[in-house]
């Protein structure tokens, strides 16, 4: 018997395909007799829906299992909701592969079944805390604001250490999971999601020596902009809105408290995934 | 005799030095018997200094030779000035060494000796010209709006011929004098002065295989935003404040018909610069 | 009538697919009473095969083409013996997709014919000549020895001027044509091939803020090792079989008077392989 | 009263400066009546120098401290030493400032007071250890040998799971320690040495899209050369004469049970040498 009873639904709009995999997945919980819920957004994607719905911060709730059909923003974004409750979360894809979203959407009622019958994996996957700007699974990143000059004067501290004045078009701070994403178009390093580990990642610095830098999970970092800073950068956690910090202003960035439960199906391996999306087995000539 | 008999000065505002050395200048000048004009502004640097003044658009009309005292954006302000009537220019530095402003302030009168002795080289540096967007010493770059969202989605043809589809956060289209500019911070080759190229340098580009490309200056450069981009990007010429680009927008690039008349003292060695701006005189151990 | 009466074909030994293809392509020439010549050594690929056979190095001598069965390094070989007579080459694909072997296999009777008929496009490609080492299309590299250390210290001089001292575990000396094969694996440009340039791409440089640099293709490039370098560096020209290069030597590498006409079918581009090559055309996610 | 009774010296052959300091050094431990063993080529530095000498290997087995004296260099040699019964290790440079030997000679004496009256901190630097191929304090590399060609094409494996085939022309495999070194010009990351991580840094990968990878420190990591391959790579530990891998041949690489006792001044921070190295301070413009 399953332990996970009641499952959350929640599925990214207006992407091809969707509400397809999304009624196929809504209507294989049901014959299975288990409680569904679908968040309030999600359930007008299936005409004639008659089931609970739930706004989505208080998924998590009720359920013991949230389900994500989307890409991989549309379950960084569940992560929020999964984590105030502890829910483990498991994602479907629809579009391109994706790092968190593992799950082909032709596979979906089959993986499921394997995931209800206890054969998947669990991991833990920690955020960042910036202080006064919420979590992060992916990055806490340092932007430019819409100013002509882009370039963001601003230290480096780590556990109370300075660790270097920076001039640069801004910084990514990126867990494991953030690793593959944006920190990876900046030059970062693959971080594996099972070493605790930071990446400070400079985007575009004035330097050429600057270089990305990996740090232990546990440590207390600090930016501070130039008091005479004469742009107006900003804050963002996953790509959401960024929020302007003032010249003289300090950013905290340290690892949350609370973590992700990410469900994979059995047979997930993390470097299967990378290879193909990197297009690691078709070498240049 | 001298074939630069009025000469221009500008000098940047709010840095440290630049009123003493435009003094030192301006004296030596004088003293010289040469006509001097002043740009209207930097004029107020001095106190008591009886001499013609221009606006800044206006100096390249009457003058033979333009001296710009501060630092490399000086001198990239003051060349869309200098180009209209094809006057030369030679820059003082003010502050760090400069690409283009490579005589060091302590040295400024006895170069200029040197100058006006004709004791120089004159090498001519190419503009690209944005369609509508103006003229670029540097470069014309592709920028992310002010949207939380960064990612541009566009394309490049070159001479009318598809070169491909990028997302990322920006392009950044270089001459050989921006390539050692912000075009070298995000990743760009260094490009000889000599050399009629312009480098596309891609800024965080999400496909990793995606790497900067050298094309002739004589090509014919489109991007072309996503008819369906939900950003907003921007382009910005040598940094001057952005224009929105609008969903489905066109930038075309080409080189400018006009190009700047760089002096510098006969001392002058463009790698000399480049060793001391990028310490390789100085290996890591 | 096409201006192509006599014809050479070369194929590469021990690859899978190549004898049919010579096979084919040779019985469609004989057909069209064209004069085939084949290389000694390839003419074994292909049992009972009565024709005229020449060794390697004489191929061009009374050919009005050579075409090249393989790879690009197949074709890199060949255009040696090609551009003794001058004679234009056509590569014929075995293998992943070339950059310079660009015809696909089952096309190609086809895209022959069309060549044959006129419809092609016919580019110069320039060679470098490092003096007392030979001719490379693609690039002159200089390489560690088999020390234990693999650090080489030298000096570059660019048109008889010092550019810098460099330790590191090598460099690239490269055409356009090269920009894309090893060049690119150790951080190069991508350099159109109409480009007249030469790229020196540094290899693990013990300085950080050393970086690829751009020169005119009539650059004079010095390479000076050392005095009392403690390595044993070799040079090579095309992957080549390396030279060693004493304590002190130096290597000199200019664009060489030569150049190989190399032929396209007539809906050849170049972005087209470089987009196929490098997966451009599927994005990270 | 210090706990470092017994003191051993070793310091590097051939370099300005070493023999001063090293006899500095020997006759300031001797004023304090410590016990002094002198490695026994270094020695023959010192003119009439009467004390107990020891073979390199055998330095360790009665010393409470060993002071290095020479370049990082010479501290990953005498490490080796080191670890053998387990006695903890101080750097004196002499030359360019070293990450590992972190004294300036002029401040010899006295930082070596300081850590006799217990002024230090010790952090533990672990080893990786290859099969058959020793330790290494900071990198195990896999190198082309003296082929021709260079490109090597082998597999990795991280605990057991595939990773990727890769062609290069290597792979650096580093330590925290290492990360500053060889990896760093490599393109690897900054690991901080208090992160147990390892990083796989692939040199001038053919494919694009590779990147440096980093992974726990207690990670099993497999290199497995193709069964086919046309090159003969070797393995080098620590830049020590490398050593060759037969086609199918395998290296396995993993965290050795043996750590080395590092001891700083009091006042030494990680990154302040990172920013004096690495020229941070000093801004492009």
């Amino acid at each position: 018997m399953s332990k996970f009873k009641t499952i959350a639904l929640i599925a990214r709009q207006h992407r091809t395909g969707v509400s397809e995999t999304l009624a196929s997945v809504f209507h294989h919980l049901e014959e299975k007799k288990l409680n569904v819920i679908v968040e309030e957004n999600s359930a007008k994607l299936i005409t004639e829906l008659k089931t609970t719905t739930a706004p989505y911060h208080d998924l998590g709730k009720n359920a013991d299992l949230i389900i994500v059909i989307g890409g991989d923003g549309s379950l960084l974004n569940a992560a929020k909701t999964a984590v105030l409750h502890d829910v483990p979360i498991l994602g479907i894809n629809r579009g391109q592969l994706g790092f968190l979203t593992d799950i082909n959407p032709d596979d979906a009622t089959q993986k499921i079944d394997e995931v209800l019958a206890g054969k998947f994996t669990e991991e833990r996957r920690f955020f960042l805390e910036a202080t006064h700007h919420g979590l992060a699974l992916n990055d806490v990143v340092l932007l430019p604001g819409k100013d002509a000059a882009r370039l963001i004067e601003f230290d480096i501290y780590i556990n109370k250490t300075f660790v270097c004045s920076q001039r640069s078009d801004g910084l990514i701070v990126s867990t494991p999971t953030g690793s593959t994403a944006y920190a990876l178009s900046g030059g970062g390093p693959i971080i594996h999601p099972r070493l605790e580990a930071i990446a400070l990642v400079p985007m575009l610095p004035h330097t050429l020596s600057m270089r990305p830098i990996v740090v232990s999970a546990d440590s207390h970092i600090e930016i501070i902009i130039a008091n005479d800073s004469e742009t107006h950068p900003h804050i963002s956690c996953d790509g959401q809105p960024p929020a302007p910090i003032s010249a003289g202003g300090k950013i905290t960035i340290q690892k949350s408290a609370k973590s992700l439960r990410l469900i994979h199906p059995s047979n997930y391996e993390y470097f299967h995934t990378l290879r193909e999306k990197l297009h690691w087995s078709t070498p240049l000539c």
